[in-house]
């Protein structure tokens, strides 16, 4: 204990006289008290503290990321506490089963008395989805016009001066931008592995038209293959590349992408676990948002069919749609196509080796 | 220990010998024995026994369903083998994990010696599918005609015989229309209660009215609330109905629907606890094949990108089209959109509530 | 939305300026903000608001029991809120997980710190542990005295005076007291199943014989075997009941435990699923909170080893001690000891059955 | 595909006649089918392939730990390979939830045919158990005689031959014991670091002796942070420490505890990343073994209360005893009591760092 310390009581040190009368339900105001209104407040108070944490844990790595360069040391953090966000997001896709707990019924008891509030007011998870990158101009054309509205003023205010700042989405392709993968001295790493990929999806060509059972089925594959060739190819050219971000069909730059590819190609060795981890964990997080915003659907939907929240709007008709657009990573998973086995690999000469800390001496 | 009975061992009881010789990778007849297919046959395996035991609850309840009437305690037992079922497909769906313990390089290190084989050619879990009711003509277009290839013409008859019968959501809604919840004599249940859905749509058409944040929003919320207008009025009209059924909007029949209405609106009374929870159970089991489907389809993706499968077609995404269109029991989820809150409710009539068994005199 | 009601603003509804400024780390006063000090605040502070819902439910649980009888709508009310504790139970047991997620090195930096506050000085749990029924005589003798240590003097007397009342397994216990199970006139039911039960046991004693593989493991067997026969017989000695009492070997009163057997062994009669989801409900609840003190007690010992907390005492090895003797319903645990299965039951007359609700006429 | 090779089949490849035609039920041969059998057979059936799963990885690991030395891309593997164990191991611990879902009358009505098979039979879990190093010698004195009875002779013999090899552990512990980590020249790091613990040992002393509440607690406190000095010193006293080796209160080789003390200290340094990964999965793998085994008793005492199983023994009070004694790892778990935080570190000379890898120049 240091010197001087006051000596420190449980209930003082969390605030509990606070915390534990931030919980007054409406109901007992317009009649009888519902008894699930006190469940429904702390389902989601529980819901903004854990924002609150992934909000404290993505500033700190966002902090991390703007460094001019990021030390192992930098990254174990950031890795670490990425996990740490993961396995916050796990409980709180859990969560959503404690909610269902109230049936429907239970919930009508005591709606009315809500209108129009509505969880698309919660600051804290805007301010999430923009600081990962889920800018205005990357939101879905309902969204865009929605996400400012119902909100006061300050918040909006709040929100919008945020959007203006690079987010964690910028910071990480930069890091991965300014990795030395593209060019190995003598060594042509990329026309070798081009060379390789190729091969391989002729390999595939050659099994799809010896296994598919009709005409269409035959057509369809091998446009499927065609549009993997052409994305493929168009990585290695800095205009063709430059159509794919326009039409919104990759978000990394192309250096970035590149390394991307190149530390999940190469995830195994030692030297990549840390970059690998943090680009995984990533994935994972859109991953895990996604599940939150499919599950809090399919709750909504159990809750209310297909009326109308107490914010006027069908929410679990907007949560379905913005499902899968809002994955600001969806780069990192869709790498697993070009990669190949080890056999296939271009061989690394060992002054490469020696330089990518592959090799110690 | 029953008289002639011949003392068991526990490996012969639960066929080891067979059991556990029943794995031969096939990497090692090509080269070095890849590590991981040895988890790829156990993985595969372990769903095909998950299948049977589903399969033998589900023929069990199938069963009691084509009884001409199901008393209280086949209700039990249907209702305690649906849990069950929903048991094991949680530890299924938990089960993708262990499988993406694989990464993308291990798995492309023996994924060309399965070509064309494919988990599309799993019979237990097309049975399984049958079974529910997921039947050729209800699948999307490129289901139907590739349902039933690359099978080998003995698993190919079974199936197509298997189509012929009657599937357990025939069962399910000649159970549901056989209930005697549509006419009570004098009482006019459902004029009462169209009354009550009607004058709480009124109040969510005044909730969106005051609260639309512009006139696009507020059209769309409009249509929205107009289209559940019309289904629920469709609900008392046979001809209405008829033509929502034809458009795939619902797949029960209309006095089905009625009864799964009423079971649902008085979900709380203790008797209709039993039947309550088997409609709940189904929607449940529709509900995690989907999440199965979307884990699998997802799983996929994070080892083959949009490469194709060793069946030679890009599986992740047939499993994404497929998620959402193969509910069979969607019907008891749009359920909660005409439900009322408890004081909202028609008063029954006592002798309604003693027919039904709400009261004990 | 009633007339006069002002348009609700999720922020305010939620009290989020309060439940937002409740986390004050005590690090930054001392030198550089620990990181981690944030986590350890919101988990703890989750954890409290979780308790506070419990509770919210437990108290309603128990004014339903304090009635002078209990209608089935009342134990549908029951069940369904036990089960709403034991999901909430489930995710504070997963919880653990996100504490876990700090590493030692990461909580020394902080914990000099909160010297002496510690997690024993939980209000909320303590209340939790009381209104169960853990009252301070139940306890393990090292808890008796230090159970109301290190709390300030209100919120000891606000403990105190809840040992006072009645505990919900004094209701419980009461509610089974009551119930109508212990004569059926003519039919001597308890007779045949005491006759049922020991010629099990008999060939319980053979199969025993028959294997044992050695004169230690004999003996041990058949001394469990004898246990199990006083006990059983016990249960309709008045005298000798009250000695097992005294002894701790139960704690329900006779009529009680005879009441729970029947339920037990009738569990798939529809008309005993209420009662029986409401006692195995409680005795999960114990369950679930002994792999929650199991997993804290380990959580602890990752982070401190045998160190001692922040309050002074080495909390893991506390934990552990009280991990097993803290069940409260335990009694519904041990059950399973005289199940027949239905084969062996005495026949019911058919005047009993339509007594019971087995049979409508 | 491969030239030559043959077109695969799913149905073949995973030789599912063989393995879905492994399932027999014994009820049928005495009577009527009980229901329930086949999932006790299955559950059962899926516990043996997942046991075959993990003993392939296990043994995979044990071979790569035999060499003489294990390079960092070794390490990977093993590190990686036992993460997929825990992964499985969550699976096959949440799989009881599954056995669970039959009551004991379900039970009952086949438990007598099966006598006197157990699982305790089950050679590939005690093959498991072996080769992670629970020896006879180090099982619970019942345990001992125990183990191998009840096996037929090959069974017998095979394990008895499996006790005479090296365990897992052992190769562990020799892998820790040649680090390098106990001298550093000139630099004395083990002095600095014992200073440095026992200046924490002061100040906790000091906290116990300000914060104890009684006079019998105060002793108790002290007596174990006595037991926390002396473990703590023996570490770096041979005599000493193999006294603890005999008393069973350590089991790694003194080099090798001190190894796992620095690897633990140090264990946000990217260069020990995989080494603490390993020891920490090992701990884990342990931590899940125990919760297997409690749940698993827990699920038996549901089922039987405190009957006997088939085997003639009641299994749930074996499970109980042993859950805590079977760690093998125990040692890695008790390390954070000598834990020191960051800033309490005695500095590294830079010659060290550099010959750790802390340092690229």
């Amino acid at each position: 204990m240091p010197k001087n310390q006051e000596p420190v009581y449980y209930g003082d040190y969390l605030k509990l006289d606070r915390l534990l009368d931030a919980q007054h339900p409406h109901s007992p105001k317009y009649g009888d008290e519902a008894h699930e209104e006190m469940l429904f407040i702390i389902v989601h108070q529980v819901y903004e503290l854990w924002f609150k944490q992934v909000l404290h844990e993505l500033r700190s790595i966002y902090r991390l990321f703007q460094q001019p360069s990021l030390g192992d040391s930098d990254l174990y953090t950031v890795s670490h506490r990425l996990r740490r966000v993961l396995t916050i997001q796990d409980l709180m896709n859990d969560q959503v089963a404690v909610l269902e707990t109230m049936t429907p019924q239970e919930f009508l008891a005591f709606r009315d008395y809500l209108v129009p509030a509505s969880g698309f007011q919660s600051i804290q998870f805007k301010e999430l989805e923009i600081m990962l990158g889920l800018t205005r101009a990357r939101r879905i054309a309902f969204d865009q016009q929605s996400f400012y509205n119902r909100l006061h003023d300050d918040d909006r205010n709040y929100l919008e001066q945020l959007e203006q700042q690079p987010s964690l989405f910028d910071c990480v392709d930069a890091w991965l931008a300014r990795m030395p993968f593209l060019e190995f001295g003598e060594f042509k790493f990329w026309q070798h592995y081009q060379a390789a990929v190729n091969a391989a999806l002729d390999r595939d060509e050659q099994i799809i038209r010896d296994n598919s059972v009709d005409a269409e089925q035959l057509a369809q594959e091998l446009q499927g293959l065609q549009a993997n060739r052409d994305n493929f190819s168009a990585i290695f050219d800095a205009e063709r590349y430059a159509e794919l971000q326009q039409q919104g069909a990759v978000r990394l730059s192309q250096r970035a992408m590149l390394s991307a590819l190149f530390i999940t190609q190469y995830r195994e060795e030692p030297v990549f676990q840390l970059a690998f981890q943090t680009i995984t964990a990533l994935a994972e997080m859109d991953e895990k948002l996604t599940i939150w915003r499919y599950k809090h659907a399919m709750m909504v939907q159990r809750m209310l069919g297909t009326k109308i929240g107490t914010g006027g709007s069908s929410g679990h008709d907007y949560l379905r749609r913005t499902t899968e657009q809002n994955r600001v990573f969806k780069d990192f998973f869709a790498m697993a196509t070009y990669l190949l086995p080890k056999a296939a690999l271009p061989q690394l000469p060992d002054s490469v080796k020696r330089a990518l800390g592959f090799q110690r001496d």
